[in-house]
């Protein structure tokens, strides 16, 4: 237990927190058309060659080079086209000079072929009940043919281990024949909201009180990691009641997360109850806004989120600290948001000792910039600008404010991962 | 049916479909949980303000601002702290002047108190048997108070309708009492992958056919766009079979797609089957690389996209042309992908009269400037590359080749959406 508080900065609580996330070791199979979201617990490895064999790329005619040698517009070539095949099918071996073979997109070269001529290329001509070609070019060996193994050899790799599962994924799991998909297990992530004032969401208002809305979008949060979330319930102000729920919910979970309960107010229950359970605290304070009482505990290779009970708080929370873990967990390369730099739209004239990550919009330019906007009230509590946060600006501690036109960090909720974890913008 | 194939431009193929495109009109309400990736069907208003009271921000002591006008270091007042309130407990009015009461982060302002003290700010002392803070600062009214609708108003409309359902989504809804939130019915979209070379994913190799990765590629991508996907088979080179179970199929879908058999080949059926079923063609080739004889067409409402066998052209075309369609049956105000630009990374020394859509890497640098370079293999056929792509690097139709270094426009595929339907970018 970790008595004084002393703020660590968001890079260092990064760090304790990946230092002690695990990776799961649990695989498991599930249908291919269920694998949507999930990550790839091995990686995959090509077991044929793409294309598979040497085929036609387009409509046309397959035809041997040699017969072609000598052909020009003024002294064309006639070939007799032996039949016709599509795609699936496979043609009888051409055996002698002068034979062609109609084929369509994909079909693969007629045996004794060795270049493709396109539909566009030639005229087809009736002679004595036969059809023939009038090829007026000539064409080299492997002229238009597309060749077995030239876009993916036997054994290449393909896609690494903990990678998310994508439609463009299944495309290629579809080829090398993945009817079932070995992913890693999701993750349990048990939740609880605390706090006395929390009314449900089927709840009436009442004087004094707020409705739960942390739960609902940690779950939410959770889900989209790509871990599976079983929410609790709320606990009220309570401690004994709040530490047995705890204490018996952390035995069914690979991680847990509570909202609310983290400050220093007189039922701020979680450092007392990680305490009791005999976890070891990683850090209860980090030099953010909002959010700096998130506090992140371990306790038997379980990782124990006490995210803040101020919704904004807990998004930003959840964000850089649980994410991560969950991504890791699943064997991911890249857990982290991705961080980049955009013109702020917005002057914040007021400094903070703390970086401050405030939610906002990101919007790209035509130019191939990009800029960086609040969505709403700048308050820990707030909780309706969640609802449009698409990154984070990140605004370094300091003893000066920032203007309209600056470049600033920003950390993007809403696109690709990164493997590079949080680097501290630079401070005045 | 357009019998001869003029290509128009990817902006007016766009255009086509969304005039084309319906907006779902059946509303469901679903359970809070289980609206993830949802849209909204209506917009929603907050009913009450957040907060719905005066509160305090922080854990501290509520108190009257007149009882501290002259309280310095020199000369401190000492008030009655009268009883400690929790969030979600209404403290009793403070009837008298010198009392305080103990409160915490969320607590409702107790009647007669107008400012907060934090807990730093002060201490308390014991006389008497009476808990008294000792104030050595004045506060002015309304100071460190969190007022009732400073965040959101009664009325404030907060999100419109069509948005997607994130996890910050969920959390205004479940501040508003969404217990079930109202969303958009799911467009139910029909898949068929066309093509006697089609092995299906569970059957092993043969010669002369590949399997079948189109289907569960498009499937996942429905699903992403929002859409429920019914996978329908797949349909081998024969007229007649291929008509009679799209003709079935396209009453009980509200869009559907195959993949294959647009081309020119004479097993390229969809043309004539279009014709047959009496729909109405508003493409059937487009200035684009890939995928230009991607063809959509309309019959009784209902779009019918006939995308690329192809698996990349099958994935831009979706991208571009049905990804925006079931988002415009959802209602949404960004069914396009994002267009920005970036630097190339690699050459691509070929000139090419269409448009080119490479499947490419978004890179975010760290000075806010993007990079996209090519994920593989650059063909039409290309497969593995789907798994690796996050934008489309988009080269414009020219006489020139690119080099790396040039600014480039790109869509990015894994990102927010937007607006605005694709700009062509300046040919030279």
């Amino acid at each position: 237990m970790i008595d004084k508080r002393t703020p660590i900065s968001v890079p260092e609580a990064q760090k304790r927190v990946m230092d002690a996330a695990k990776r799961g070791t649990q695989k498991e199979w599930v249908p291919i058309t269920q694998a949507d979201g999930r990550t790839l617990a091995e990686a995959v490895y090509a077991d044929h060659d793409i294309p598979p064999f040497d085929r036609s790329p387009l409509d046309g005619f397959a035809v041997q080079s040699e017969d072609t040698k000598n052909a020009t517009s003024e002294t064309p070539v006639y070939l007799e086209v032996m039949e016709t095949v599509g795609a699936g099918h496979v043609a009888k071996p051409v055996t002698k000079p002068g034979q062609a073979v109609r084929v369509m997109t994909g079909t693969m070269m007629p045996e004794g072929c060795d270049a493709i001529c396109m539909f566009e290329l030639t005229n087809e001509v009736i002679k004595d009940g036969k059809t023939y070609i009038e090829v007026k070019r000539s064409f080299k060996i492997g002229d238009f043919v597309s060749f077995k193994g030239e876009e993916t050899k036997k054994g290449d790799a393909l896609m690494q281990e903990g990678t998310l599962i994508t439609p463009g994924v299944k495309a290629v799991l579809a080829t090398f024949g993945y009817a079932t998909v070995p992913v890693t297990k999701k993750p349990k992530v048990g939740i609880f909201a605390t706090g006395t004032e929390l009314l449900e969401v089927n709840e009436p208002m009442e004087p004094g009180k707020i409705r739960n809305s942390n739960a609902y979008m940690v779950a939410s949060q959770v889900e989209n990691a790509g871990a599976s979330g079983q929410y609790y319930g709320k606990l009220a102000d309570d401690f004994d009641a709040c530490y047995k729920a705890i204490k018996s919910s952390v035995e069914n979970v690979d991680m847990l997360i509570t909202t609310g309960g983290v400050s220093v107010g007189d039922f701020d229950f979680l450092p007392a109850i990680y305490e009791k359970l005999g976890a070891t605290v990683l850090f209860n304070k980090i030099a953010q806004r909002p959010g700096s009482v998130t506090t992140v505990a371990e306790l038997d290779g379980k990782l124990l989120f006490g995210l803040s009970g101020n919704p904004s708080a807990c998004f930003v929370g959840f964000e850089l600290y649980t994410r991560p873990a969950i991504s890791m967990f699943l064997g991911s390369k890249t857990p982290y948001l991705t961080q980049t730099k955009a013109t702020l739209t917005k002057d914040f004239p007021k400094a903070n000792p703390f970086t401050r990550f405030i939610r906002s919009e990101i919007g790209y330019k035509g130019d191939g910039t990009l800029t960086t906007g609040p969505v709403g009230f700048d308050k820990s509590s707030t909780v309706t600008s969640l609802a449009h946060t698409s990154c984070f600006t990140v605004l370094p501690g300091g003893s000066r404010g920032f203007e309209a036109g600056d470049q600033v960090d920003v950390l993007l909720v809403d696109g690709p991962r990164s493997a590079q974890s949080l680097v501290l913008p630079k401070k005045d």
